[in-house]
Order: C-alpha cells, then sequence, then structure tokens
C-alpha cells in the first residue's frame, strides 16, 4: 500500500502556514525549508529543516526528503531548480514555470513571445538605457528589480533621470523599465493547474495596492462581466502555455476594457487569500491538490460578496494577537488570520476576510476588524476570562 | 500590554487538533496534556505536556501554564478539577457544567431536579437493582457505566437478567438503569456560552448512531421546525442552567414530538463537526471563543444541506491518508478531514463532511468519499505526482 504524500515548501512563511493547515486534514506531511527554526509554518505543525534557499546542499536535503518541493517565495536560485530537476525530483511549479514569477526580464519576455498584452518594457543596465526608454514613453515610468522582489520591494514609479540613477545604482543591473500603465482599477485571478492537465480559475476579484502591496481583494470584482471572463481566459491560457503545476495568480490592470498583464505569481497568494472562507475549495488546498496531480476541488463561490484586508505593521501600534477580542467584538462575523510574526512596520502580519450579501457590507466589517487589531488608541484586549464574570459552575478566581 | 491567549486541553485527540487549527489563526497558543507526544494534536502543533489525565500534579502543570483550562475528553477526575478551582485556576466548563457531562449518575439526578424530560432511571450496583427496575419499566433496558463511557463504549442495550449480571459485573458499580426510549429519530443541538452570558446555539442537526457511535450528522434535521425550536430551547436553557462556559452538545431522543435528553457532552462535539464548513463559526472557533469570554460568532447555516459522516477503522480496510487522492476523485467536493490516527478496527481516523442542495445530495457524496476512503477494494492513491503526466516546465522524472 502507498504511504501518505509528503510536500516540501521552500520558505516558511505564512503561505507555507496557511498551505499546512490545508494539508493536515488531507493527510499530507509537510517539512518547510527555512532559516528560521520558529517561521510561521513551525507553529501550524510543519516540520522545519534549517537551511537558506540559497543553498543547493538544502534544496536537495528537501528534495530527498518528500514527493514533491512547492515555493513559499520567490528568492530561489532558478538555476538550483533546474538541478534538481535533473537530478529527478519533481519540482512544482518547474523552474520553466517559476520563471515567470522568479525572473522579471524573463517573464516580460515569454508574456510578450506568447502574445499576452504587456506594458511596453525594456530590460535596462543603468540609468542611460532606462532615460532612453523613458522619452520614448513618456515619465513617469516602472522599474522593477529583475529578482527578488516583493510587496513593493523591487518595485518603484520613477518620474525623472535623477531617481532612476538612484535605483539603477541600488537594484541594477538587469532592471525591467516599464511604461506606467494609466489604469482605472486591478483585478487578479487565481487559476491552478495539475500535471495531467485538469485546470480552474477563480472568478477575478479586484484588488487595491498601496506602496505595492495589497491592501485590499474584493468579490466580486467591480468590473464588467465580459471583462472578467477575459481576465479568466488570460490566466487560464496562461496556465496551459506555461505547463503550470499549481496554483498561480496573474495581476492584471484594468483600463477601460482593455487588460495588461502587470504580475504573474506562480503560487497562492495575497490576492486569494479570500478563497479560505469564500470558496469552496482555498488556494491553499487547491495548490496542494495540484502539485500532488490530485483532482483539483471546486473554485466556486460561496458568499455573494467578500472583502480580504491585510493587517500590517506600523509604528506605535499594538501587536495584533492581543486585540483580538476586541477585533471580534468590534465585528464579531469577521474572519482573522494571523500569521504569528514579531510585529515590525509594513510587514504582513495577518489578514481579515469578511463576507457577505454587498462588498460595502464586507468592507464595513472587514475595516472595523482591521482597525481593531492595529489602531494604537483602542483597547488592550483582555488577556483571560475576567473571573469575576466566570460561570457559576467554575469557581474561577483570579490567580 | 496584554499578551496572547494560551489555551491547555486535557487530551491530544482529534477534537483538540481541531480546535488548535481553530485557534492558530486567531494568534491563541495550545498547550495539551497527553501521554502520547506524538497525539493528533501534536502535528497541527500544540506544544505537548506529556502526562495522564488522572494526574494532579499533570493537571496542575498545565494549568500553570495557561489562562484557561478544558477538555477533549470526560476521562478526567471531577475531583482534580475541583482542586484545580480551589487553586484559583480557571477551568472551563467549570466542574460544575463538567459533571453534566463526566458523571452520568449525577447527569440524571442534576437534568431530572432542572425538569427536563429524561428517560425512567435508576442508579445501580447490581445486577438485582437492575432487574428490579426492568420489572417496573420493562426489558430491555439500558445500562450506561457511570463514568468514563465513550462511542458506545460504557452504553449498553440489556435484555436479560444474566446479560444485566455481566455487565454489572464489568462496569458496576454506580450504574445507571434506564427506560429504553422507543424513538423515532435522535436530534444534536450545540450551544455555546461565555462567562458573561452571551450564549448561541446551532440548528438541530438529525444524527444517526451504530452500536453507540455517530455514523452520520444531518443538516437541516428531518423534524418539524416546531420540534426544533424545542430542541434549541432545550439546550440553550440547559447551558444557562449549568452556568455551561464553552461549547455543549445536547443529544436528544424524538418520539413523536416529544423529545427526551439522552447523553450531554461538555465540549465540541462529533455532532458539531459539520459547522467547519456548513456555519459562519465552526464549533471549535466558537468553544475557544467561549471559554476565553470573547465575543461569541454567528452560527448561522452557509449551506442548505450537509451530511458529516466518520470514517472508521475496519478490519482489512486501508489507511484512509492512502486513499484522500481516489476520494477526492470520486467526489471532488467532499471536504476530508483525517486526525492522523493509527488505523484500528472500530477506531474514528476522520470524517468527511459534504455540503449540497439537498439532504440526498450531500449523503450521496459524502457516502462515496467515505467509501472511498474506507472499502478494502479500491485501488491504492497514487503517493505521488506520476512522472510520467508531470507538467513540460518540470521535466519531473521518476526518482
Amino acid at each position: 500500500m502507498s504511504s501518505a504524500a509528503h510536500v516540501g515548501i521552500v520558505g516558511g512563511g505564512q503561505l507555507a502556514r496557511m498551505t499546512i493547515m490545508a494539508a493536515l486534514p488531507l493527510g499530507i506531511a509537510v517539512t518547510v525549508l527555512d532559516p528560521d527554526p520558529a517561521c510561521p509554518a513551525a507553529a501550524a505543525g510543519a516540520t522545519v529543516l534549517c537551511g537558506d534557499a540559497n543553498d543547493l546542499d538544502a534544496l536537495t536535503a528537501l528534495a530527498e526528503r518528500v514527493d514533491v518541493v512547492t515555493f513559499d517565495h520567490e528568492r530561489v536560485p532558478l538555476e538550483h531548480l533546474r538541478v534538481l530537476e535533473r537530478s529527478g525530483f519533481i519540482v512544482a511549479p518547474g523552474s520553466s514555470a517559476a520563471e515567470l514569477a522568479f525572473d522579471k526580464a524573463a517573464a516580460r519576455r515569454c508574456l510578450g513571445a506568447l502574445g499576452y498584452p504587456i506594458p511596453e518594457h525594456v530590460v535596462a543596465d543603468d540609468a542611460t538605457a532606462i532615460t532612453t526608454f523613458a522619452a520614448h514613453v513618456g515619465w513617469p515610468i516602472v522599474l522593477k528589480a529583475g529578482r527578488g522582489g516583493y510587496d513593493g520591494r523591487g518595485v518603484a514609479v520613477v518620474h525623472s533621470p535623477a531617481e532612476a540613477d538612484e535605483i539603477a545604482r541600488a537594484w541594477g543591473p538587469g532592471l525591467v523599465a516599464e511604461a506606467f500603465v494609466p489604469f482605472d482599477g486591478e483585478l487578479a485571478v487565481i487559476v491552478a493547474r495539475r500535471a495531467s492537465g485538469q485546470r480552474i480559475s477563480y472568478a477575478p476579484v479586484g484588488t487595491q495596492q498601496r506602496h505595492g502591496m495589497c491592501v485590499e481583494v474584493v468579490h466580486p470584482a467591480p468590473v464588467a462581466e465580459a471583462v472578467q471572463h477575459r481576465a479568466r481566459y488570460v490566466a487560464e491560457a496562461l496556465a496551459d502555455d506555461i505547463g503550470l503545476v499549481g496554483v498561480m495568480a496573474v495581476e492584471l490592470f484594468v483600463t477601460g476594457d482593455q487588460l495588461t498583464v502587470n504580475e504573474v505569481a506562480t503560487r497562492p497568494h495575497n490576492t486569494g487569500h479570500h478563497t479560505i472562507e469564500a470558496c469552496v475549495t482555498s488556494q491553499f488546498e487547491q495548490h496542494l491538490r495540484a502539485i500532488l496531480d490530485w483532482p483539483l476541488g471546486s473554485a466556486e463561490a460561496r458568499s455573494p460578496a467578500a472583502v480580504m484586508r491585510n493587517v500590517v505593521g506600523s509604528t506605535g501600534a499594538p501587536d495584533p494577537v492581543c486585540r483580538v477580542r476586541d477585533a471580534l467584538g468590534a465585528g464579531p462575523q469577521a474572519h482573522i488570520h494571523l500569521y504569528g510574526k514579531t510585529p515590525r512596520p509594513g510587514r504582513k502580519l495577518g489578514h481579515v476576510t469578511a463576507l457577505a450579501e454587498t462588498v460595502d457590507e464586507a468592507r464595513h466589517w472587514a475595516d472595523v476588524a482591521v482597525g481593531a487589531l492595529t489602531s494604537p488608541g483602542a483597547p488592550a484586549s483582555g488577556r483571560r476570562p475576567d473571573a469575576r464574570t466566570a460561570d457559576r459552575g467554575s469557581n474561577g478566581r483570579a490567580r
């Protein structure tokens, strides 16, 4: 008899943590590779293999223990993935699909070659090349670091040659310079595909970014149905074209009724967190099913409307774990997801999803919950049941 | 600033495991007391304090680490709980509420004194007392061990003095002998109450038992709405009467339009597992919120129909963890929950919940999934993605 499935995840952040929570009920064992034995995934019961994603020996040690290797982040050398694949290990998504997310210049080349709508762009090594490009498309332009960017790090809107020079020195070479797309809104589509070809997409969501970090995800997306269909078609076609195995998020600009592909992430993504409560199958369970080549689940919505907001650390803000009671009091139906991370300004510490009959109502409850979790002024949560109000059955007395 | 909440659970079985999965996103730390460091709760990330629930020192060590002590099972000496309470530790449910679940004779006394409808009964120490009682109410009768019964262990339908004698010797003294209630069906109501008095109940479900173990839970319950209302009222009133803190399951017999209280469990319960997917707030999250005196969540249903079935070990059956792929293939929308337990005949290894528009449809999909997980004849699940069908991006080769 075959034994239980075992998945290896490179990185033990919140995506790994939520993937593990989906793995546990399905009997799937998970080992994560992370330098920190107390990474967010550890608290969810993952086995942690301590090591760095840049270390081929560590990656090999992970691959040797598991049935399939997947990713919590993109900061993994593609050449290492290719070595693992040549050694016969299964990596999902495979290196050529992952390249789309890990290497922005390669992604633009690939998307362009396949005929997907992308911004005008150039790969530039210095300020001169950038300025020449900007003279052609007009300022401002968008600069993206070739690798390793996330949550706004590695993406900048640049208005002058001086700014361009500064960033080229800090991030270059191999920058991608793009024409700024004057968009009306942004969409994201989560799509899953398994090795045997089965493929399924979730309804597009509307997203709001601030300083490059996703701050709000809205279901249903506030765009015409025809645009939604087209967005979904783009994501599905791309999944097939690159031979995706796993879950992918495709972020798109909407300008009028035109779509432009902005970013692609070949893993569960911040714009899919709402699927935990708002869809039949969460993106995390779907990713596991896809990389194990198991039958995919339904991506259907389970709620007329949903709003997801991130819980982000800021100077002077409380640790949100001390505010959960208040947040549940302010909005008892919000679904709170904290990641077990030490608060730091600008760090994603968790997210909240509110379901409702309408987007306005869901947004209200998500805002209330996030406000209670993060406002410096809110009262601190009681740490424990108040002994004075303890039930008459417990004889509770304060220690 | 106050720190995160910390809950202690006596016992690290599947209820503790599912409670931990609800605790993690809320930032609640959980420590379980269990003799087995590899208990089901451990894999979900609990800290395991190795020790026995009968050992007051171990219980005290648990209580000293946490804000509130709660339970995965009833095999805990009530006198130990009273000692903890006298020492000022918070125990939820408190000992007087827990007595209703932990001590069947006390439960009958209490329910009778409060005026709840219960079967005619007597506390008996030997076969003579039992036979005298049976002569009064008629055979068969139901015998229940005073303490420590679960999943049909400690409950027997007895048809003769000889059988009664055998059981009295094995389980006595302090047996509860009850008149057999000729019921048309069984209901269960999950109710939650927090120390400050807030209380909320879930819609009753219909339950099917076999050999004393719950085999099927059906939402909505197949009884008239008036009966459902009454069942809910009984559970809510009882929660108030006993000063419940936490979640309680009240199991009732339905005979015509009459209700009789059969069993009470003062913890998350097998008849509430469907709440994970079928309700806004799962019984596990609700229990945590209740014992921490946090605002309770909505108990509203999120699906027109749901059927929960247990996955139970049997001789010759496969380990269900090796059949998850098959089960998802047979019924891709079933929600599978395995508990990480070594298979043994008669052991609960997991459960499956199927949601649908109708009970018949949900039952069909739950049956299909449970069949695939447990049938000796089904094909073994592939352990890993089939390299021959791996995506063209991965270059996957079998190792």
